[in-house]
């Protein structure tokens, strides 16, 4: 069983967790035989609150979780301190020790940054936030305009609703081309915005 | 104050609720001066679980919520039970009458279709859920492809990530494109799925 954990924390952005999650939830719900868990957890296993105000309680506490096969990070402005936190600092670092596969969404490479993982990768953050990713890190290829960036062992995501393609990505990776195809099918991923994008002007 | 609210129960589809969630929170969050506020309830406060395993915990009990000016009524298996749950019709109906705009993502129309609110109406649902909404109401002009349905009090959205795109529509109505368009560069909703949805190839 390969097993995919995603940490919740006070001030989590909540489409960073539930665009993953919905997209994990259901290959590994609809498709088992793909021998893939998600779970999340929190460092005690209480409710966070996220940013937005939704309260979330996770599966597990810290203490109680299996080892993992990826790591998927989440972003929000939960992770402003955590760039100065030598105690988060040094359990990301011992993430990469032992989990082979660590992605994020949003802010959540910020605190890869900070933790020293990204150096000399490629990688992304919230659009908001490429200048701090680089200053975090400036031996970091930062990546203004991709979507996601998968570096092998790394993969970093935009901003916010990227996390669902990145994840879609995941699946692909993990299980292959036609079954993310049909978990996008399942939760009808055809977006279509119904207004401009003002970030997307030239000029 | 304008009053958006999103009822939680058991089986609830979570990117159903925290689509639309991220899209109100961020606009009503980052734009107090637009006078909206977004709140999630349950029938008795306490926390649901979701269709994938999350649990979240709502903001409100029914008891004590404000009236609302807008219902976001989302779906998952939990609308199964509920277009034959009397109790949960008749709520739904007395919401008609006293929310001046109903709306819905993905199989969340089906109860809004069993309570007779679809009547002669277009409307649409998640693609799998298309011959059942037919079923429920033979009088509902069933919009296969569109992503939501705005029939003036009431818009209906497709399958589940559709929610995000009724959203943006919602504030774009609300409080005009250009705010809309800010709401979707602060969430970077540029998607780009990274796999092909068979769903769309042409047979």
């Amino acid at each position: 069983m390969g097993r995919i954990g995603i940490p919740l924390f006070n001030d989590v952005e909540e489409l960073d967790v539930v665009g993953p999650w919905e997209v994990l939830g259901m290959w590994t719900q609809r498709w088992p035989e793909d021998g893939w868990e998600v779970f999340t957890f929190s460092d005690d296993g209480a409710a966070v609150r996220c940013a937005k105000g939704l309260r979330m309680v996770p599966d597990l506490a810290e203490a109680d979780r299996p080892p993992l096969d990826v790591l998927v990070y989440p972003g929000g402005r939960g992770t402003r301190p955590q760039v100065h936190d030598e105690h988060r600092l040094a359990w990301v670092r011992a993430r990469r020790a032992d989990v082979p596969l660590l992605t994020s969404v949003c802010t959540g490479s910020l605190v890869y940054a900070a933790a020293g993982l990204l150096a000399e990768r490629p990688a992304t953050t919230h659009w908001a936030s490429l200048p701090l990713l680089a200053e975090l890190d400036p031996s970091i290829d930062v990546r203004a305009t991709d979507r996601f960036v998968d570096d092998g062992s790394v993969i970093t995501a935009a901003g916010v609703s990227a996390g669902i393609d990145m994840a879609l990505h995941l699946v692909a990776r993990l299980a292959g081309d036609d079954r993310a195809s049909q978990v996008r099918r399942a939760i009808q991923y055809d977006p279509a915005p119904p207004v401009a994008n003002p970030g997307n002007d030239p000029g």
